[in-house]
């Protein structure tokens, strides 16, 4: 049996609008599944609050930039501790630059765990396949894929790129200054960025 | 074996940058595959445009809206045939209007066949579910379902729902009161809307 915590119950009062009772019923029903309790009261038609606001679980700030006229354009997350330190003027401007950094460098993720395997199996198979073509011998051929993907990674992924606005530090240098000047943690959360018609 | 247009060799020309014969002996050499004969020329070493630009198949506008000092942020794409009816200022209201409304009404997708069938599928079992708690005959279930599920349709799908600023109308009216005033073919291409925290 499950333990339903008091912390279990007011989630899920808060996601629902149902009384307690109801909603420990719920949750004992749906052995602490969170997701099965509100069907539960749902289907009881206990449940109130049909959308279910996704629960705040950190501050920052959300911030877009517009390019040429509308033909490139990024929305970036960028989360921090607290509203407060969201709210100064230089993390706005932080966030602004990184957004920026994101339009001008087009990266593929925010940190190497998130370019898919397929595109690094794709860029992986063609360095090979260039050494092969120039003649390299095989003992140095993977020494030389290990290179191309390390300068691959630092072109496509958003930490690991030079920063724009100075290259001699990476985004993630910068971030890692603004997290030393704000005394809070600060990441990237996510980050979209369209380019008109691609 | 496959018919090699001269359409096919000019997109991997502008692709690739490589030479005429170059791209008519990739092409040959994938049987007519784009991504293919792109890997066959990288590997040569004969591509030299690194990065694939995506080709611009249409005109339009990026635009973005950040509400409520950076807790809600939508970027949206909406496209037309010429840039001369993008740069109008009619279109700039036009998508403007689309990027408040969607961060209003937090849709789930463009489309119908945009909502995951997994969400249709639970929305269908907790509308059955409610109908049978209430008492409802079997004959009607299906019905009811239905019914409900029009109704979720229209809050959840952009083109189906209610416009904010006049919800005598849809938003799919608003593109076809834009396509008759500017003589135009309009859609939303996509659209994505970050809220702090989810």
């Amino acid at each position: 049996m499950a333990e339903i915590s008091a912390q279990m119950i007011k989630e899920l009062r808060t996601r629902t609008n149902a009384g307690v009772l109801n909603c420990k019923e719920a949750l004992k029903d749906a052995g602490g599944d969170m997701e099965k309790a509100v069907d539960f009261l749902r289907k009881k038609g206990l449940a109130t609050a049909l959308k279910r606001a996704g629960r705040e679980t950190s501050e920052g700030l959300i911030h877009s930039y517009i390019h040429t006229g509308g033909k490139i354009g990024v929305l970036v997350e960028v989360n921090c501790e607290t509203d407060f330190v969201a709210k100064t003027d230089e993390f706005k401007t932080f966030v602004k630059d990184l957004a920026m950094h994101i339009a001008a460098t087009k990266p593929l993720g925010i940190r190497r765990e998130d370019i898919p395997e397929q595109v690094i199996q794709r860029e992986e198979e063609i360095y090979r396949a260039q050494a092969v073509e120039t003649g390299k011998r095989e003992k140095i051929l993977d020494k030389i894929v290990q290179g191309k993907m390390e300068k691959f990674y630092k072109e496509s992924c958003l930490l690991d790129q030079q920063y724009i606005k100075d290259p001699d530090i990476t985004t993630q240098d910068l971030i890692h200054d603004m997290i030393t000047k704000t005394g809070e943690n600060i990441t990237v959360r996510r980050f979209v960025r369209y380019q008109l018609g691609e």
